[in-house]
């Protein structure tokens, strides 16, 4: 059995990513990567779920031992990918969806060049505006400057492999999944196949 | 508008190439490049349908003027790949498709390294074996020595982007055009849109 690819998502906020990777997990040859905090769980929030919760002592060890594929430090807090069961599901043949912002994925691009590195991007930057203003939760300022940050952001797509445009939601989630089958049969992914094909010659 | 695809396509004869390309082709984005040759028609052929059909000067003159992307010699006629009409397709936006062997793919790679590059194999080379028997257009000796030449080729799969497998007819076709709507999604094809979506930011 082939390995699973290796998928890196990146998407500026409120471009819709959480919808469009809850429509491919609905399929379960894909797997989310749960990240590995050391802050606090929010109410509501499940270890093993959200986020794996762990000590910052634990979470050091685990720098040490090189047990995270990537990690950040925001606000005092420790953010990271686990290696073990990433490795573990794409030896199992699952797709692994890694959800991570921009710095972190250029970090997994390094180490992981045979991942897929897939960016959401809005129909337009205008568009992400007015969602952000329908919402209503923020105000103009805050707005303002995330869709500033989200176009900085998109200036970086040309780091990933391919863009994803989510206009609808349907497109969007049919174009993921077009680029994921794409990428099994490209010859580099594809070498037991051939050798299949070769078999007995 | 973005220029179209180049795709190269080869395959081991037997594989039921040009079918998969006949179904691709009614497609109007998808446009048939057609090569040149100094060889006289054979009945039934057609100038500018199967082939160009040009005098062996002519052909020389278009080597001299850099004016053919590849060529070659068999059996004292030349073959090739008129520059100037698949240039013009692309720039109108049309995918155009290059049938082309083995070695004559490879020099394309080197001179359009955006091209995409798919190889077709049949689902086993068993089954080929057994696709050229029950034509019984051939004899044995003739069928084994076609065998052993397309375990050759398909060993050069790898020098290629895309491998499509051609058990059955649609699931050949569905692949090849996945591999096209991906290759369209990718940042580098996509720039266009990229600017796009930050058009105003």
């Amino acid at each position: 059995m082939n390995k699973g690819l290796l998928i890196v998502v990146s998407a500026p906020s409120g471009c819709g990513k959480g919808t469009v990777l809850n429509e491919i997990l609905k399929d379960d040859s894909f797997y989310y990567s749960i990240s590995a905090t050391t802050r606090l769980p929010r109410e509501g929030e499940a270890d093993g779920v959200n986020y794996y919760f762990i000590s910052k002592e634990e979470f050091e060890n685990r720098i040490k031992e090189n047990a995270m594929l990537e990690y950040a430090e925001y606000c005092g807090n420790y953010y990271g990918t686990p290696k073990k069961e990433l490795e573990e599901k794409l030896a199992e043949g699952k797709n692994v969806i890694l959800e991570i912002e921009v710095q972190g994925a250029m970090q997994v691009k390094k180490l992981c060049p045979d991942g897929i590195f897939i960016f959401i991007v809005p129909p337009s930057v205008k568009e992400l505006e007015r969602r952000l203003k329908k919402r209503g939760t923020e105000t103009d300022d805050v707005i303002s400057r995330r869709v500033a940050e989200a176009a900085g952001e998109i200036k970086q797509a040309s780091n990933y492999d391919y863009v994803v445009v989510n206009a609808a939601l349907e497109d969007a989630v049919e174009d993921f999944k077009t680029i994921v089958k794409a990428e099994k049969l490209k010859t580099a992914y594809a070498e037991n196949l051939i050798n299949e094909v070769l078999e007995n010659a």
